[in-house]
C-alpha cells in the first residue's frame, strides 16, 4: 500500500463518526420522489446535498429541469493536481423509495438509528449511504489538503426511484458540464460467493424491452356457451401466441433474434467458474430450480444470455370462481432483458413484425412499447477497470471480483449512448440490506469501506 | 286446429288482462335471490306462487331445503282426465337478476309498467313471465271446466339466478314428488333467423367443464432483470401450456377428446341449413369474423362442437405501464362446452391428465375444478318432440323451428342425470329482451302466444 493512500485512510479512520453524522443528517429527509407530498423534502435534501458540495468549494448547479431538482458539483481546476488528470464523473441518487409499509419498521424510517454496527433508515443503502461514500472519499483529500488525482462530476439524481425522466434531459442540455473520461456508480451490492461478500466491479449490464401486448376480440364481453367455438377468443389467442415466442429448448424464436448477441468469451466462462456462485442460495432461496436455455449455466443464462419473461397476464375474469365469458381483450406485458450486444430497437422491431405475422384470427393487436435500454459492457481489459481492481486491492489485499448483472441500469446505458462514457459500477450493499423494504439498513463498516475503495479509486485513476 | 283447444284458445284471448294483471303482480315483488337483503321478498314471490297454485286447487309444497323456498305443485288425479295421461315436469324460477345499474332503467324494475305493447319490469322475460304463460295455459282448463289432459308437476326454485345451489338436494330428496315423463322449460328464446322470431324447441345443450389453472413457480415475485433466463417464469410457462391446448387447426389437442362426441347427422345438417341462420348478424353484431374448428360451420361449431375457452387470464402485473416482476404465479380460467354425448367428468380427468403432462419445469399446478355439467340431447325423433310440434303448429299454423343451445344449463342435465328425464326447452324471449339488463321486457303478444302454445302442449302430449 502506498504512503499516500494511507494518510487519507487513516483520516477515514479518524473522521469515521463525522461521515456517518453527515450520512444521517442526509437519511432524516424524507426525500420520497414518488410522492407529491414529499415534493418540498426532496428538495430539501437535493439544496443539503449541494451545501455539502459548496462547503467543499466544488462548483455546484442544482438544476430546475422540470422534475425534482439535479444536483451537478464539479471540482475546480485548482483542486486537481494535474489538469491533464481523468475526469470522472459520478453517478448516484438523492431520493428514495417510500417507506411503506410503515408498521414493519422496527424504529421510524427517516430517524435514522445506530445498532449493531448498522444504520436504520429508508435510503441508508440505496443510494444516500453509497453516494456519501464517493463524497467521503473526496472530502478525505480536502480534509488533509492534498489535490484531487482526477477531475470530479458528482451528479445526483432525485427521481432515480421513479423513472429518471428528467436526467435525459439533463444529459443532453448539460452534456459539457457532464464531459469526462468514464463514469463511476455507487448504486449496486458486493458479490456474494459462497466465500462470502467480496467487493465488486459490475462491468456489463443486459439492456431491456418492455411492451405491453392487447389484442382486441368482439366488441364486448360474451357469453362462452353462446359464441364458444365460433369466433376468436382474445385470452385464447394470446396465450397460443406467447407459447410460440419459445422453442422446445426454451431458445427465442424471433428470427434473428440471437444474431447480434456478443459471444460469451472462454476467459469469462473460466474467471466465471472462480466465482464460488452459489446456484442453490440464488434459485433455492426463492423455491426454484434452474431452468432455462439449454446448453447454459445458470450464471451465463443470468449474465450473458438474453430472457424473455411474461411480466403480467390479464384479461377477462380474474377473480375467485367462475365466469364463462369471452373476454373482448386481453393481454400481457412481455419483456427482454438483452446483453451486449444486441440492439432494443432492433429487438423492438423485431418484436412487432413476429407478433403482427401470427395468426390471430379477426383479432386487432395493441402494442405498447413501455421502454427500450441499451445493454452496456466494459471491456475488462480497459484501463479504467485495471485501475479499479488496484484500487480495491490497495484497499482490502485482494483484487475484486469482475461481474455482471442481469438487471438493466438505463441511466448506464444513456452514460454511453449520449455522453459515450463506460461505466464501472462498484457498490457496496449486499441483498440482505433490505433496499425497498421495511428496515432498510447499511453497515457502517461496509461504508467505511466504500469510503476508502473510492478515496483509493481516485488516486488509482488519477495515475493513468 | 281442434275444436276442444279452440275453446282454451279463446279463453285465454278473453282472460289476457287477466293474466297480464297476475303477471304483472309477481312481477312487483323484487325477489332478487343474490342479494341477501332482498331475502324476505324472495319469501313472498314464493308464497304468491304457492297461493296462486293453492287457488287452482294444485298440491301444493314450498319446501325449505336451506336455501330460499322451492315451491313444487302438483294436479291431484281428479284434476287429470285420464290416469294413464303422461306426466309433466314443468321447471322454472321465480327469483330475479339484481336491477342494478338502477339509473339506467327508465321505470322502476319492480314497478311493471305497460307500453308500446310491451311489459317493462325486472323478470318479465326471465323467467316469470315465461312461467307465468304455462300457469296460465293450466289454468285456461280449469277455468273452463275441464281436466288436465296430462299430470302436471310444477318445479319453480328461487335460486336460479344465484347457481341453483339447493335445487341438487331437492331432486335427491323429493325425487318421488317430481317423477315424470318429460320436462318442459320456458326460460330460453325463440329462433331468430333471417325471417324473423319463430317458435323454437331447443332440444340440446351443450354440457361444461370449468377449471382454474394456478401454477406456482418461485416463492415470491422475482426482478426480471436479475432472475429472468435462469428459473422457469410460471406467466411463460402457463401461456405455453396454454398454447399446446390447439392444434393449427383449431382442434383441441387433449387425447382422446373427439372420442365420445356423437357425430352431427347429415339430416341435422339439412335441417339446420334450412333455419335462415344470419351469421353475419350473429358475429357481425360483436364485431367478430367466424373463426374456429377447420372443417365446421359458425351453427355446427357453435351447436355441435366443443370448444375451448380460456375465460380469464391473470397474474403478475396487470396494470398501467411496466413492471419488471417474475410472477410467483399465474392462472388461467379455461372451460370447455361439450355436446352430447362427451362426459364431463372424463374430461375434466383427462384434461388434469394432459396439464400435469406438460413440461413446467419446477412449477407446481393448483388445479381447481369449477364446476362440470352434462350435455344434454332430447332424440328429435322423440314422441314428445313429435308432439310439442304438433301443438305449436296448432297454434301458428306451421311448425316450430328444432334448434339447439351452445350454452349450458345444469339444471337440465340434472333432470336428466338424476330423474331421467328428458326436457324439451321451448321459450319465448327475444335477444331483444334485456333480460339480465336494465328495462327488460317481454311483449303481451308473446306472453299470449306462450300461454296458447303450452296449453295445446298440453293438449298433444295429453293424446299420446
Amino acid at each position: 500500500m502506498r504512503n499516500p493512500l494511507q494518510a487519507l485512510l487513516d483520516h477515514l479512520d479518524a473522521d469515521h463518526d463525522h461521515a456517518v453524522k453527515r450520512m444521517c443528517d442526509l437519511l432524516s429527509i424524507p426525500s420520497v420522489s414518488t410522492d407529491p407530498a414529499y415534493a418540498s423534502d426532496v428538495r430539501k435534501a437535493a439544496s443539503w446535498m449541494a451545501a455539502d458540495f459548496e462547503e467543499m468549494r466544488l462548483e455546484t448547479h442544482v438544476l430546475e429541469a422540470g422534475g425534482h431538482p439535479v444536483v451537478i458539483a464539479r471540482s475546480t481546476d485548482a483542486m486537481v493536481e494535474n489538469p491533464g488528470a481523468p475526469r470522472v464523473l459520478f453517478y448516484g441518487h438523492y431520493d428514495v423509495q417510500p417507506p411503506d409499509p410503515l408498521e414493519l419498521w422496527t424504529d421510524p424510517p427517516f430517524e435514522p438509528k445506530l445498532h449493531d454496527g448498522k444504520v436504520y433508515a429508508r435510503g441508508a443503502c440505496d443510494d444516500k449511504g453509497q453516494v456519501m461514500m464517493f463524497v467521503e472519499a473526496m472530502r478525505s483529500y480536502l480534509a488533509t489538503g492534498r489535490k484531487l488525482p482526477c477531475h470530479v462530476t458528482l451528479l445526483i439524481e432525485g427521481e432515480e426511484e421513479c423513472g429518471s425522466v428528467t436526467l435525459p434531459k439533463v444529459l443532453k442540455e448539460h452534456a459539457n458540464l457532464l464531459a469526462a473520461d468514464l463514469c463511476v456508480v455507487s448504486d449496486t451490492s458486493m458479490w456474494e460467493g459462497k466465500d462470502g461478500p467480496a467487493p465488486a466491479i459490475t462491468y456489463a449490464l443486459r439492456g431491456l424491452v418492455y411492451y405491453d401486448l392487447k389484442l382486441h376480440g368482439p366488441s364486448r364481453d360474451l357469453h362462452s356457451g353462446v359464441y364458444g367455438g365460433t369466433l376468436a377468443n382474445p385470452a385464447t389467442v394470446l396465450a397460443r401466441v406467447l407459447g410460440k415466442l419459445f422453442d422446445d429448448d426454451n431458445r427465442v424464436t424471433i428470427p434473428g433474434f440471437y444474431d447480434d448477441l456478443a459471444a460469451l468469451t472462454d476467459e469469462e466462462r473460466a474467471t466465471w467458474d472462480t466465482l464460488g456462485f452459489d446456484e442453490d442460495q440464488y434459485l433455492g432461496s426463492v423455491g426454484a430450480q434452474p431452468y432455462g436455455e439449454a446448453g447454459f449455466s445458470t450464471l451465463e443464462r443470468r449474465w450473458a444470455r438474453p430472457s424473455c419473461d411474461v411480466n403480467g397476464l390479464y384479461g377477462g375474469y380474474m377473480g375467485e370462481g367462475a365466469k364463462t365469458v369471452i373476454p373482448s381483450f386481453a393481454g400481457a406485458k412481455v419483456s427482454f432483458r438483452i446483453p451486449a450486444n444486441m440492439d432494443p430497437k432492433k429487438l423492438a422491431a423485431a418484436f412487432e413484425t413476429w407478433v403482427k405475422s401470427q395468426d390471430v384470427g379477426d383479432c386487432r393487436w395493441e402494442l405498447e412499447n413501455h421502454g427500450e435500454a441499451y445493454p452496456v459492457a466494459t471491456p475488462t481489459d480497459s484501463p479504467w477497470v485495471d485501475a479499479a481492481s488496484s484500487a480495491i486491492q490497495d484497499v482490502t489485499g485482494k483484487p475484486p471480483v469482475l461481474v455482471r448483472e442481469g438487471a438493466t441500469i438505463p441511466v448506464v446505458a444513456d452514460f454511453k449512448t449520449k455522453l459515450g462514457l463506460d461505466t464501472l459500477l462498484i457498490g457496496f450493499g449486499l441483498n440482505s440490506d433490505s433496499i425497498h423494504s421495511p428496515n432498510e439498513h447499511f453497515e457502517l463498516d461496509r461504508f467505511l469501506l466504500g469510503c476508502k475503495c473510492h478515496a483509493a479509486l481516485l488516486a488509482s485513476l488519477g495515475s493513468k
